[in-house]
This record gives structure tokens, C-alpha cells and sequence, in this order.
């Protein structure tokens, strides 16, 4: 862990009430962390609507291998996360890791090892020996309380300088219902989808083909659209549950993911899913400014979404971002280099509300001390008109500095 | 410019001997720089066959729309470089800089301005002024002598360290021809293709296409398989000239590409691409380490190479060698994320000698202190075996340090 908080935190970090029909604990294991939490464990009474999206890396961690195999049936009882060790490239070991951490869970809450769900972050390639902590679910099962998400939070980090959390409430009908979300993630942070685990909870009432819907309509502008590093993880997850206690209140039953009744719920998703994400990159490891890209006028959306990453992942535009270098020459470079559509000389870059190129070269009102002056803060809009149709996206990265070579340098030693 | 030469800097550099046909001279213009050379001019009294191949980028400078109109008539009679300014992402103005610098080159040297190539390197999106150098090109194409290679490699480096020199001979027959190679590159270096500027120059007798054909064969195991940190110049340009000399001492004519008769030669140019684009990586900004991953067991050779390259991109993999860290899990986060096909349980890992993991887990016989002992060379080769079928491909690259984000942190300023 880094030693200093981000200078992007948030100022303030949001008052987390319960979620009906979630409760959590956390221990601490010393699974490779010294003197703070490392293990979550979360409780659902009641079965809970289970959907996920996961890492697309073709060497997925064991956990995530397990959630897949248990997502197809919808329900969760429980889910256990550790960090300091991600069960990664740990071949049989790393199942046998996941199948007693799963049986001690199932024992605990009295469920069926199919309703647990399991997420690891941390080192790749290490053993986990979760003797560890499958000995406490027993303990934490029981001590789990409804008034401990911001804790949760803390477990859950490895790089991260600073806990992430969010909270919602959306109507569904006259019922309003409420939406609390974690993650955790601050290096290898990269599309698709961003490194990091997440945890959603609503107590709102809906059935997992449903939730499955709006969580991955979800995640495409929000967590697949944030990157730190271009470094995808082999252990991204994001679990959305929903515990249905709000069906007590009268709410109504929804029939789909287009049902009329879920247009706020789904803003408020959304919203939520976009707060976290962009939390995950602000404390981008070594991060100093958050940059928000906008391409705009290129061919479809998907080619500005590439586009886009093609200037968030450039080392040379990072590094000039770090640097408060109004560099937009690179902003070139990374359109040119993108492989989408592009006319050199329809080309129009701003920096802020400074217009830098226009037409293929440098605006003719160019002023540096004006582009600089954006460059200074700490939140610094980059936007790119390509000029040949209506394709819009954004995504959103931090700087390159010597602080990430440094963590990364030595990360695992 | 960096302040000190790369740590991986050749100990010796090649003497240049002439290659009969090529005379050169460089000016000091001011363009940028102060107190030293950043104009080289190439006079081929006699016309040379001309190949050349450029960057992919989208956006390419004017100089590369320049070249690229030129080279099917494939005749050189005069090449005219700068550096401290790429003459890209200048609109109107920079072709107004191309046409006069080719003009002022015909009229130095006495041919049609399409005999003429350009190539410009340095900060992107400012004017370049060409009346800065057009007035100096009649006495260059005077003054120049035909044992100026060193002082040429000198007058085109801009953050490089070190100039990039290289020479061969090779046989044509019974007739023993030379070729001779200069380059710059240090940063905003990728394949395809990667971000240099490069000049080679035979005394053999090759026609224009026959010309093309080897270098596009070339380039691909060569420059087209280094890269510093994945960032695609506007400006790249590898251009291959044959003056002919040799016909004088009786080299056979060539049929095409395939003739039989060009073997040695191509093994030689080969050989000379691949020295030159190792010097471009060994001049990496801010490196202290080079790396070739080798990726075999591929689906195919390009399925490899792709691998290849997402290993050689990762921050991650890259920071871990500026660490000196044996960290193999990020070798395996970077397999995952190529997209291409892989087994995480067939995958196998070697560190220089050293096998670190094995059929999805770390070798049984995994030593720390001899994986770790290959990360303190300052050449470290990296193998993947990904098990799949025969396909093969080495990359080079090297490590990204504090001192790559402190060079591009303040470049333009």
C-alpha cells in the first residue's frame, strides 16, 4: 500500500446506511497484510438475485472461474473476498483454495456451496493457503452486522490509498428502494473491464436475469469505460445483489429490464456504477490529475470509445499530463495510432474550454498560457472532435508519474 | 535531450567506411536546438533506386505525405532531414515548408523535386520554418563528402543518447557490395512501425522494386518488433537507397526479390535492420534494461507476436523490470489480455534460464533468488511457452523508469 492518501480523494466519503437483507464482518488473516482487515464476508439471509461481470482475460483467476460456474443459478447466501493474494495462475492448488473457502462459507451460513460467491485480490501466481481464513467464516457469519460497509471497504483494498464507496436510492413504483456499492482498485486498471472487484447491494426486488441486464448495459460507460494502465487484471469482478427486501414494502414485481418501472432505478445504478469507477481511478497508483476524454464526430460510438483509449492509455499523453505539459501534439499521435477513422485536417483538440488545433494545425488564437493554466488543475477535460460523423464517447484516466513507477517497481517484493 | 548517455549505450561504435554514390554534410540551423547539427542533406549524384516504409498512423506529418507520393517513381537524388521540429499536424503551412525545402534541394543538387525526400523529427504541431535551412542546402550539397555517417546519425538524434550506426557487406555474385545504416529513435516508439527515423544506403545495383520487396520483407522481424512504449509516431520513416556503384565492378543484374543471387545480401540487411532497431530500444528514454520476449507455442506466428507485444506494452511487466522484480504474474495478466487464445493451465514462463512457472502455477522448483539473480543483468530475456501449436516471435523492448516520465514530463518545454 502506498503510504500517502491520493491527492484525488474524495473530500468527504459518503455516510453508508444499511441495506436490507445484507449483512457483513471482516478479519483480519494475515493473509499478506500486517495489522488491518483482509477478509469480507457477506451474509444474505434470505437468497439474494445474483449478477456479475468478470475480467475478459483468457488466464482468469480460480475465483473467478467459481463465480461463473455458480452465476447460471441466480442465488447467493454468501460471498467471501480477500485481498493480498489474488488465487491467480495457482493452477490446482488455486481450486482446491477456492473449493474449501466455498465449503467452510456454505457450512457457515447454511447454504449450498452454488449460492457462494468468492472473489481474491492481490499478488498473482502465490499460492493462498486458505486455511487462513476459512477457520473465522464460522465467527464472522454470526458477528456479520447491516451498519458496515465503509469497513467493508477497508478490507477489501491492496494499492488503493483510500476505501470506495457509494450509496443510491432510486422509486420503483411508490417504493424507494436503496443501492449501496464497494470496489477496490488502483493499478492494473484497464477495459475490458477495469481491474478491481466490486460489490453492488439493492434491497429493491429483482429477478437475476434482470439484475444480469442492467448490470452489463451498465458497466459499458461506467467500469469499461475508465482505465489506469492498459493493464487488464486476471481477477476483475463486479457482483450486483439484489435481496428483495423491499418486496415487503409493496413493491411491485418487475416483469424485465425494459419494464418502465426501472427507468430511475436504473439512472441510479448507472449513477452509482460511475461514481465508483471514477473513485477507482483517482487513486490510479501515483496518480496526481484525473483526465476525462471526450472524442466526439468520429464514425460510431465504438470507434470514439477506441479512440478515446488510445489517448488514455498513451504513455507519452500520461506522462505530459503529469508533466502540466499542454502537449497536444501527442493527442495526435494517439488519434493517429487508434487504427479508427481520422482526418488529419479536420482534426479539432481542446484543452478545457481551450481550443488548442483546429483544421489540421494550431488554432490560430492559441495561447499557452492558457492552455497551461488548464493543465495545472487537477481535473483536466481533454476533448477530441474527429469531424466525420456523430460517434461520441468518454473514458476517463489519470496521469503517468514517478510515483506509479515506484510503486510498481516493488510491489510484490 | 537527456543529460547523460543510456546505460545501454554500444561500448564501440562501428567505423563507417563510404558507400560509393552517397556524399553527406550537415548544417547547424537553429531549429530547435543550440550548438549542434539538425539538418542532414544526402546527395546521390547519380540517381539511386529508392524503398522506403512509413508510419501507420492516421495522422502522418507532411514530410511522410511528401515521401510517400514521391517513391513510386522510385529515384532519389537528394534527402534532406531536420530535427527539432516533425513538420506534423501543421496544415497548410507544412506543406508550404515541404515544397520549399524540395524545392530548394532540386535546385541544390540539379534534379526534379520529385527526386527529393524529406524527413522531420521532433515536437509535433508547431510551424516548421524552412527558410531556416532552405538558404544552407546549396553549400551542403557542395561541402558534402562521402565519410560523414557518423556526423549524419549525430545532426537526426533528438532525445536519443547516442547516435545509431551500422554497416555490412554483403555478396552479389562474385562482386562484394557495402551497406550502410543510420537511425534515431528513443521515444514514441511502436511497431507498426516503430517511431524512427532511418537511412540505409547499398552500393549495389537493385532495382526500385526489387528494393521495396526486401525492405518490407525486413522490417517486420526488425523494426517493425521493437518498442519503447507503444506510442505510434506521425514521422516514422525507414528509407533503403541503391546507388549502383557496384555495376561498375560488375555486379549481375537482379531479376526480383527472389533471385538466388541475393541472398547474402538480404541476410546482411537484414542483419544491419536488426542492429539498428536494437539501438533504437538500447536508447529506450530512460531505459536501463533491454528485454527480448520470445513467445513460441503460439496459434501462429502473428497470434505470437501479438502476445508478444502486450507483454512488451505492459506498464506493468515493464515497471517490474525497472524493479529488478521477478514478478511472472504480470507475465501471465499480459498473456491474458492480448486476446489471443491461451491455456492458462499449459502456460510455461522462463526468466533467462530460469523456468518460474509451469502448467498454470509456479515450478515446483521455483527459486527467488535465481529468478531474481537474471533481473539484476541489464539484458534479460523473457520466454513464453504458451503450449497451444508452433508459433513463434521475439520482441524487444525495454523498462520504463522514473526517468522516462521525467524525460516526457518535460520534452515540449
Amino acid at each position: 500500500m502506498s503510504g500517502s492518501v491520493s491527492p484525488l480523494a474524495p473530500k468527504s466519503y459518503a455516510e453508508m446506511p444499511p441495506v436490507r437483507g445484507v449483512r457483513m464482518a471482516t478479519a483480519a488473516a494475515g493473509i499478506k497484510y500486517k495489522g488491518r482487515t483482509d477478509v469480507l464476508m457477506m451474509v444474505f439471509d434470505e437468497p439474494a438475485s445474483v449478477a456479475g461481470v468478470f475480467t475478459r482475460s483468457k488466464c482468469p483467476s480460480a475465483p473467478v472461474d467459481f463465480c461463473r460456474a455458480n452465476l447460471p443459478a441466480g442465488r447467493a447466501r454468501a460471498v467471501v473476498v480477500n485481498s493480498g493474494n489474488a488465487n491467480a495462475f495457482t493452477g490446482k492448488k488455486g481450486r482446491e483454495s477456492t473449493a474449501m473457502t466455498a465449503a467452510a462459507a456454505a457450512s457457515a451460513v447454511g447454504c449450498s456451496e452454488s449460492e457462494v460467491f468468492l472473489a481474491s485480490t492481490g499478488v498473482i501466481g502465490e499460492p493462498l493457503d486458505a486455511t487462513k481464513f476459512s477457520g473465522v467464516l464460522d465467527g464472522l457469519a454470526v458477528s456479520a452486522t447491516d451498519n458496515f460497509w465503509f469497513e467493508a471497504a477497508k478490507a477489501i483494498m491492496t494499492t488503493d490509498t483510500y476505501p470506495k464507496v457509494a450509496t443510491r436510492t432510486a422509486r420503483i413504483g411508490d417504493v424507494t428502494v436503496r443501492i449501496n456499492g464497494i470496489a477496490k482498485g488502483a493499478g492494473m486498471i484497464a477495459p475490458d473491464m477495469a481491474t478491481m472487484l466490486s460489490f453492488v447491494v439493492t434491497d429493491a426486488d429483482l429477478p437475476a436475469a434482470t439484475l444480469q441486464a442492467l448490470l452489463s448495459e451498465g458497466v459499458e460507460p461506467t467500469f469499461n469505460a475508465v482505465t489506469v494502465d492498459s493493464d487488464t487484471s486476471t481477477s476483475d469482478t463486479l457482483m450486483l445483489f439484489a435481496t428483495g427486501a423491499a418486496k415487503a414494502d409493496g413493491q411491485k414485481a418487475i416483469s424485465g429490464p425494459s419494464d418502465p418501472a426501472l427507468v430511475d432505478f436504473k439512472a441510479a445504478l448507472n449513477d452509482l456504477l460511475k461514481d465508483l469507477a471514477l473513485q477507482v481511478v483517482r487513486d490510479g497508483e501515483g496518480a496526481r490529475k484525473m483526465v476525462a476524454i471526450t472524442v466526439e464526430g468520429a464514425e460510431s460510438d465504438a470507434a470514439a470509445k477506441r479512440i478515446a483509449l488510445s489517448i488514455a492509455n498513451s504513455p507519452l499523453v500520461k506522462t505530459a499530463v503529469a508533466g502540466e505539459d499542454a502537449n497536444w501534439g501527442r493527442i495526435v499521435m494517439a488519434v493517429g495510432k487508434s487504427g479508427e477513422m481520422a482526418d488529419r485536417d479536420r482534426l479539432a483538440i481542446w484543452f478545457g474550454d481551450v481550443r488548442v488545433a483546429v483544421n489540421g494545425e494550431r488554432d490560430p488564437d492559441y495561447s499557452e498560457a492558457a492552455a497551461s493554466a488548464v493543465m495545472k488543475e487537477e481535473d483536466i477535460a481533454v476533448r477530441v472532435d474527429i469531424g466525420l460523423g456523430s460517434g461520441k464517447a468518454t473514458v476517463w484516466t489519470c496521469d503517468l508519474t514517478k510515483e506509479y513507477v515506484e510503486i510498481n517497481g516493488d510491489y510484490r517484493s
